[in-house]
């Protein structure tokens, strides 16, 4: 939060003093002091680093306003810059270009990176093919440990990564082995690539994987990079395991504002505009509120008993919110399984067998407690329930038993019935469930009511 | 699912055609094949595995019951295969093991493994200290790239990483400089190793430094390995970027079941006992319960009013839910700014300044919905709110805005509270906010209702 300014004032005053701060310091640092001042000024800063360094910082997806500096450069430097940075993030770059930059900013790429770049903005970020590069080092089969070493010395500093080598058929493009620079260099130099590293067949994905999938892959074999390949098993890019830790990063927001009942924002809190926001959160918002109007329906079905017995109306928020905080722990819990496929769509049946008895023994926790509050008030003369209020202790206990196992019940089930019409479960938010559950809370309780107090209060 | 009944059978009836199917199989896979057996049948697998396989599996996290499995070897063929463990691996392992096993199993250990398991579980698992490894490569100043990779060459087996160098000084111990392997491979063979590189200090943290951290300091910088330094700077063993990323997934996961109103699981759904899942959620659902409770009282308060307008305890679920909503997406929005450090502790007034106006807006959107909700159910005769309606609309719509301003500044500033004294963020849940909003939504709600409706309904 204070490089910033410094650099900035450095720069204007000192071009050694700059140049000589700027050298000690990370990429991931420059980028993200830039990231506090207007895209004119850290595009001064960019155009006044050494090459290097300017590349490396655009290169970093911390630097957010990427797009806003390269467009406040002239087009020469604009075009050196983007030409030397790599080929993911060259594609991630151009994803948020104006159709007239990218126009104007393409011819300055050299002809391969122009055909790279073709190739990964035809797929979504969403999936394995958006979030690749094309920059991975192959060799022919026919090559040894020695040849391949010496290619990396030669063209290793161009590519995202030397640290694995992908053996691949000259002839019809495929992959046909994968060897790390580990096991190159632990081996004798004479030996065919192919010879060298593990006999199991490579893992890979294809393009249309999507990127959370990639993530566990890498995650569960401890990867790198994981290679992309066609339905032919030719080779398109790698997806790195620095890109993957992102993926995760992005994707654990995301999940983390759905269940909070709003849609991703895509963008910092503070760099979100407050129309932006207003939007992103009215939306939910107004659903849920629209679905929480049944409460008023339901409520209005039961106005002679309220009437009846205002006594009723003291304890329907208390009870109504026991069965939303059980359904949002269940929702929470089968999410997160989910996501780690823990749990499958065909395992319903076994969570619902859980939940039945779980919120049963959580319904019947707070029932008890339910029941000894409101008879200890009366007796402790707190509050005056009335002559029934035995019979209103026990009306409350049975609701907040009904209410919880629904809750549980409905909280657990309500991803698998999202994943099986084709919805996302994460979106099963908190308060989506306990919206859910407090239109039947509502009439579960006002249910045991009538049953439990016909005759005395109603 | 179905790989590991066959791994069982094969082993039983034809060993050859049982080694031939896992010198195939990726360590992961089989160590998730072993997670549907026994103990005892999975102890039988590892025994009967190639050495390194063996080794391999045991090594990988995803293999939840290791513990059980080394305890069904006999001490002979555990303590081989512990030997062999990766440093940070046997670590989990060991602190995972009854005492009597402990004290049975250390003798079977090398010397240096000893003591390097000796200062791993000297830290606790949250912190650097208790995911770092100590197998990493370390070279003194004076050595030549060419003396390294002959270094790499003969020891580079048994290091978690040959990909990240580290220059130490022999006679204080104190870490000088990083280099990757690319770097080395890439230069020049007669340079000194400390004049490859960057010339950058490199990223370091101390064993207390909390894990979560550690993996955004790697996500930052793009490391695929961050060195652990004493407060002198002499270095104690490096963190890997797939220990982070387990790491990540494992953080992700006791946060979303937080932000679900439950205590962290940890470990898989489907393996968490009845009566411990139970324990985990009743805990906060009581104290959510004990909370929820303050609504009956907030309601007693209110119980003359209610007796005289019972129109008004229609509206009670929809107004009090809608302030938990608009809180829970405040909520989940800090919290989540917060754990990427896009938002700090002084930062509270802005995030309160922007909450604000963003809580009268939602609220007075949500206000017209109910107003208009009210008013054209009354007109097409769907319910009759009496004489008064449009007074009652106007009441609900101001309690609405009310709420949804409190519900917004509450969610947005509890994480800030709860950071300031101390605790977790996170702890901050979505039912948590929305007990703390009910009650005072309610409060809110009637205060409006008093000063809308006196002398008229009231």
């Amino acid at each position: 939060m204070t490089a910033s300014p410094k650099l900035l004032s450095l720069l204007s005053s000192d071009p050694a003093e700059f140049a000589e701060l700027v050298t000690g310091m990370q990429a991931a640092d420059v980028a993200e002091a830039l990231r506090d001042l207007a895209p004119g000024a850290a595009g001064r800063v960019i155009a006044a680093l050494p090459f290097d360094l300017a590349v490396e910082v655009l290169d970093d997806p911390e630097l957010e306003d990427r797009v806003s500096i390269i467009r406040s450069l002239d087009a020469g430097t604009a075009g050196i810059l983007l030409d030397a940075m790599s080929a993911d993030q060259q594609a991630m770059l151009f994803r948020d270009l104006p159709e007239a930059d990218r126009t104007r900013l393409l011819p300055a790429l050299s002809r391969p990176a122009q055909e790279a770049l073709t190739l990964l903005l035809h797929y979504p970020l969403e999936k394995a093919g958006g979030i690749m590069t094309t920059e991975f080092m192959s060799v022919p089969p026919t090559w040894t440990v020695e040849e391949t070493l010496q290619l990396i010395q030669r063209v290793g500093g161009a590519k995202e990564t030397v640290y694995e080598l992908y053996v691949v058929d000259p002839t019809d493009g495929r992959l046909r082995h994968v060897v790390s620079l580990r096991e190159l260099i632990l081996s004798d130099r004479g030996k065919l690539v192919t010879k060298v590293g593990s006999r199991r067949k490579p893992v890979t994905v294809d393009p249309d994987t999507d990127r959370e999938d990639v993530a566990r892959l890498i995650s569960k074999y401890d990867l790198l990079a994981l290679p992309v390949v066609d339905q032919a098993g030719r080779i398109l890019g790698i997806v790195t395991v620095d890109d993957v830790i992102d993926v995760m990063v992005a994707e654990q927001t995301e999940d983390a504002q759905k269940f909070g009942g709003l849609e991703a924002l895509d963008e910092p809190y503070a760099d979100v505009g407050f129309g932006a926001m207003i939007r992103k959160r009215a939306g939910w918002l107004t659903a849920l509120f629209i679905g929480e109007m049944f409460t008023a329906t339901a409520m209005g079905r039961f106005e002679h008993e309220i009437e009846r017995a205002v006594v009723l109306a003291l304890f329907i928020p208390l009870i109504i919110s026991s069965g939303g905080n059980s359904g949002s722990q269940a929702t929470s819990l089968i999410i997160r399984a989910m996501a780690l496929r823990e749990v499958q769509l065909r395992d319903w049946w076994r969570v619902a067998a859980r939940e039945l008895p779980a919120g049963l023994a959580l319904g019947t926790i707070l029932g008890i407690i339910g029941l000894l509050r409101i008879l200890l008030w009366q007796t402790l003369g707190w509050y005056d329930y009335g002559p029934h209020h035995l019979l209103i202790a026990e009306t409350v206990a049975l609701g907040l038993v009904g209410v919880v196992l629904f809750g549980s019940l409905a909280g657990s089930m309500l991803p698998f019935v999202l994943r099986r019409i084709g919805f996302d479960p994460a979106s099963a938010s908190a308060p989506f469930v306990a919206t859910l559950v407090d239109v039947t809370g509502l009439v579960i309780y006002f249910t045991v009511a009538l049953f439990m107090l016909r005759g005395t209060l109603l």
